[in-house]
């Protein structure tokens, strides 16, 4: 069986990709590792730019995100108990972000995409690319216990970290960059209000914290902790004790306690691969970078990808010019690493690292404390956190 | 005999604040190793902050620097041979900065100070700080083979790196922090014009290179060298050409060689010693941090610190407050710290570490690309590069 575009990956990065092409009358089947309701229950960042917001307003799948996204204008950094505003909508001219986790987004995407008659094949198993240097590419799959083959111009991967698209690429044309953090994030969703009406990123002698939220009644609070922590050591009273502490004695009042329904713990990593594409084969997302969650890059820079890896596929299929889609790699990394240096500055501005003492460590420290008494310093955290342009 | 206070070191650091305190009526007597000589021939920067011109004109030391200054608007930041012009003026709401050698300064500031019978004793050995705990201290030093004994209220070590003052600080108190830089700068002064109206800050795949000037007709030229480079394999040419290569084929067309009558390699460092006081001793300047010349902010964060110091000796001695002087390192140092920031950030971001390969050096390069596409990100620089307010 023929299709123009087979994508790989049923995350927001590849549901996103198959309504752009859609919309343009490109026909695209996805295929899905895991189940439907393995990919609706995953649970994901939660901040969106505005540019993602106008991709999910382009392609019309905005009903729900307009009725129960909550717009903030800014955010808050703590420092060691004191809290200072970052006013992003005053610094960027009017620029603000969205908050609608990424979970309820992918859930509008398979709704919407199946109910328009779009195909994705959930629990397809050993997936393969082949023939990406040829005229047509291949991919084949296993589902039900059925071996299955498609042939298509151009394949997708927007399969993440793990998936089969960059383990596809010729070895000695990848580049790959990485930083690991000596830290992860523990996170919880709980039933309760949040402790303010924007986003509080604590950075404390302790460590980082993050009190965010996903609604009004339910909120996602996070604190930085060593590598080789262990889930089973941390009891949901350890940890709002430890969050009110990095909070301070002010804010550690306001942090309203409820029903916790969901913990785990995130290594955090900055990963690069380059290029972004090879002969048939585009990656976009995870499956090509990670970002660590400072700052909620993760979901926005997978969105700009697929901007870049739509418009490039549209100029081929609509108006037969490869050209933009020889240049996709190019232009999706240069916001990339834009990114990626946003997020390893924000990460290393908050973050205890173990080596306060020294003069890296001072180093970061004057560095927030530079940028919160300069304008022009948030105004760097600014318009990044809102978004640069795509 | 009593002096009120004792000066150790005879730089820009110690001379400002002799004619700082002689204007307010206390008198100071400035011990300096070196001769006269000596000192009025050490090359040293040459671009001086807003701050550090105002001190200079508030102490009446002003007439040759008004002359002979050059203001300068902006710099210019190349990118593997394209320019890039940051406008500070414009970017700052009007602040600039001086063209004025560090040397013409000091010979200045010792001319107007032995003019008005200020004491100089130059050549001064074996300087020694006694009894800083006590309630006056004591100096001793020899000059001409006799032995001399001062007591005072303050000492101000304005000494340097190298000096005595930091060395007298007891152990226990001193935290210190330092970041050894995996090269150098191999500096030339040569009678030629500048290559462009403004410096040019240069980050090339062969490595940092700057070109800036004293006047009209002397020029001074850096480029990065290894650690361990050796003077005598850099003949006059080979200079030039690597120069020329790392501005890029077009601006290599704007150098002019000249004579070259001063040629040196100055290692790179960062390093901040805390606190900047104990008991009667106060450091200023060098004896208590060096920063990498990238940015030129060695002198004015002297400056910056005698101006605090100033002001707190003339609290004690004018007004019997002693407070601004036990503050004195808190308010020093918070300053030192955002210079030590911006100094590594501009070493960071133009020089090649040898690392370009892997994250790290990634995330240097996207540092100075963001920079030079965001407004603010040129803000950022443009306000550290004029000086932060004292």
């Amino acid at each position: 069986m023929y299709v123009p575009v087979v994508i790989v990956g049923s995350g927001p990065a590849g549901l996103l990709l198959s309504h752009l092409l859609k919309r343009r009358g490109i026909e695209s089947i996805i295929l899905e590792r895991k189940s439907r309701e393995h990919v609706e229950g995953r649970i994901r960042a939660g901040v969106l730019e505005m540019g993602t917001v106008g991709l999910m307003r382009k392609i019309g799948v905005d009903q729900r995100m307009n009725a129960e996204g909550i717009l903030h204008d800014g955010i808050y950094i703590s420092v060691d108990g004191e809290r200072h505003h970052i006013n992003m909508k005053e610094l960027t001219g009017g620029q603000t972000v969205m908050i609608y986790g990424q979970t309820e987004l992918t859930k509008d995407l398979i709704a919407v995409r199946l109910e328009q008659g779009g195909e994705i094949v959930f629990e397809a198993e050993d997936v393969s690319l082949h023939d990406i240097e040829s005229d047509r590419a291949t991919v084949r799959y296993v589902k039900d216990g059925a071996e299955h083959s498609l042939t298509c111009d151009y394949i997708a991967a927007c399969d993440g970290y793990h998936g089969v698209g960059r383990r596809t690429m010729p070895e000695n044309r990848l580049k790959t960059f990485e930083r690991v953090y000596p830290f992860g994030w523990l996170g919880i969703l709980a039933k309760a209000k949040p402790v303010a009406d924007e986003l509080i990123y604590a950075c404390h002698q302790r460590g980082f914290a993050l009190c965010s939220m996903r609604s009004e009644t339910v909120v996602r609070h996070y604190v930085q902790v060593p590598s080789d922590a262990r889930i089973e050591d941390w009891s949901d009273d350890r940890f709002w004790n430890e969050l009110r502490r990095r909070l301070g004695p002010r804010d550690a009042e306001l942090v309203n306690e409820g029903e916790v329904f969901e913990k785990s713990i995130a290594p955090l990593r900055s990963f690069v691969a380059e290029p972004m594409s090879h002969g048939r084969l585009f990656l976009a997302g995870d499956a090509a970078h990670i970002v660590p969650p400072t700052g909620a890059k993760g979901l926005n820079l997978a969105a700009s990808d697929v901007h870049y890896l739509s418009q490039a596929l549209i100029a081929r299929f609509c108006y037969n010019d490869e050209r933009p889609l020889a240049h996709y790699s190019q232009q999706a990394t240069a916001r990339v690493w834009k990114s990626e240096r946003f997020s390893w500055w924000m990460t290393s501005m908050l973050h205890r690292f173990g080596d306060e003492g020294t003069f890296d460590g001072r180093m970061r420290r004057a560095e927030l404390d530079y940028m919160l008494s300069s304008k022009a310093g948030k105004t760097v955290l600014a318009e990044n956190y809102v978004g640069l342009p795509f």
